[in-house]
């Protein structure tokens, strides 16, 4: 079974599926998609932030996926980034990638998941193409966002002894994608239905933590999005800064659903570290500006957790719960090594 | 086979790719793909035109293609929409989509020819992601260019009475992949090595007509590029410019190779009319400006023909060289009617 597989009346017109992406197009330069390119006029002051990141059916979600979460997942990914680089989003290209012409009611509920997505995080559809290609079911957008000029934060411009922080949960989303293809670890670790019904959340509608968004052009020093777990985005933070950072795996902040399959099962840390999808924001901050950063992130409602800090090293040391470093080439991923995580992806 | 097999070194790692690429990515905004978005700050008195269009294997590439090709056609098509918006290209956007980890070879062909397209196009790598996932190759480019504020050029802007242009010549690209996927067609056509090459490289290596893009804003009421064959992007145009269109088969612009396989076997201006690939330039002209445009285009190096003009009618008809309408409906080409021509999308 895949995302487009089912019955109804099929969509073998392009245009049919624009007209339904349409009502999402509704700012200016848009031209409610019936033109060939969208025209976005700049605000003066503003630079813009530009993201793009495809996903795919079976790689970042599940062939039974709902169509809604579909859409929502393929926004939220682009904007997670934005938001760490302190942006705010605007607006969004989408290129659609169909291997068979899709039901009519599947196209209804990604534009419906597609309408809540951009309204809940402030951005217009401004372009959309459609076409028929081999392989899995592919959304590809390009995320736009603007910045006062020169304030994009970077990933490269941590400083040893800057505080590391994180935003919300670790590792919620790569458990949900475990549950979600072994419904039966669920009893294993003792989750009552709402705990699985978070997990399961995580993992199908990130929230790209854009309330973060001003804070990090005022107090970190650095910021990337965690999409591809902590241990190997750290690493990438770290590389480009030129510097190390040590943090604890007991300061890792886990939601109470993932702190119990984490306790059922230990070697679960490694959806914690590795896992990927979390969607969460990792910051380098100074440390005049760490009471702040926190005070100030939790008034606009989302908690950051100390978890470490930068280093002179050129290392990063996650200290275990046993005291000793944890492995982290064995907790790291890549996307070309083919891990069983790739799932996740 | 495929774009991606044979033998030599594998780069199993994304950031060896990455570090390939980066030589492209020399423009400030770009920070040398070290970071996770990329910053742009548009000119005063200008707004951007944007355009996705990614392009897969076997879809609008050949599985023996080559990687500087694949590169060069992978921004061509897009540069191709922002030419025919009256856009200057600057920047853009590339994902790319890996079925299995690629040859360090075919990374350094598709830098080499993603170095030689921007070069001559005029634009520089802002941001660049790759990731790993079943389906074909992929390559999703964002094309970012410049009009002045309030200029670019629409498609449902075309008025009855405007006469109907095309650049360059129509169905070279469908005839070339024609022949090589079926290299025998070459003897039936008569065609001469030199001539075999012109249709080849046209499919290989489209050419954007970025010299025309000032043209289009000064004399054209209205322009699309042609990408899906001519048949059905003018039944576009006439659509959202709510008019019709006239035309004759015999005006249409041919290269002699063309000429030549159409005269040899007429049942090939299918090719012409709705094999897609073009890449050239459809506009509407109002009667005033006709002459000038011809002679400036001309200037600029890139002939333009009159091919019919706008009507008050709601149909588009092209008189066939019998003198009478050609059906369109069984030249028009849609992507989700997976007709013999679906190969060259």
């Amino acid at each position: 079974m895949t995302n487009l597989a089912g019955g109804g009346e099929v969509l073998q017109d392009e245009e049919a599926i624009i007209r339904l992406l349409a009502p999402l197009a509704q700012t200016p330069g848009a031209f409610a998609l019936e033109d060939d390119c969208a025209v976005l006029e700049p605000k003066a002051g503003t630079e813009l932030v530009l993201k793009t990141d495809p996903i795919a059916e079976g790689v970042h979600f599940l062939p039974d996926a709902l169509p809604a979460d579909v859409a929502w997942k393929a926004l939220a990914v682009n904007l997670s980034d934005l938001a760490a680089k302190g942006a705010t989003p605007c607006a969004y290209l989408l290129a659609l990638s169909f291997p068979a012409a899709p039901r009519r009611s599947w196209v209804i509920g990604f534009a419906a998941g597609l309408a809540e997505a951009q309204e809940r995080f402030g951005c217009h559809l401004l372009g959309g193409d459609t076409d028929r290609r081999p392989g899995p079911l592919t959304i590809s957008i390009t995320a736009i966002g603007t910045v006062p000029l020169g304030q994009m934060v970077r990933r490269g411009t941590a400083r040893a002894g800057d505080g590391l922080f994180v935003s919300g949960t670790l590792g919620d989303a790569a458990l949900g994608l475990m549950l979600a293809k072994d419904p039966a670890r669920a009893a294993a670790w003792d989750l009552s239905p709402a705990m699985l019904a978070h997990l399961a959340s995580r993992y199908r509608r990130p929230q790209p933590r854009l309330a973060l968004a001003g804070l990090l052009r005022v107090h970190a020093s650095a910021a990337m999005d965690l999409s591809d777990g902590l241990a190997k985005d750290l690493g990438r933070m770290c590389k480009v800064s030129g510097c190390g950072a040590r943090a604890r795996l007991a300061d890792l902040p886990l939601s109470a659903s993932a702190a119990k399959a984490v306790a059922a099962e230990p070697r679960q840390y490694q959806a914690v570290l590795a896992g990927g999808d979390d969607y969460e924001i990792l910051a380098s901050v100074p440390p005049p500006n760490e009471a702040t950063f926190r005070q100030a992130a939790s008034a606009a409602g989302i908690a950051v957790t100390r978890i470490g800090l930068m280093t002179a090293e050129t290392e990063v040391t996650i200290e275990g719960l046993d005291g000793r470093a944890v492995d982290l080439v064995q907790a790291g991923w890549d996307h070309f090594a083919g891990d069983a995580n790739a799932q996740s992806r």
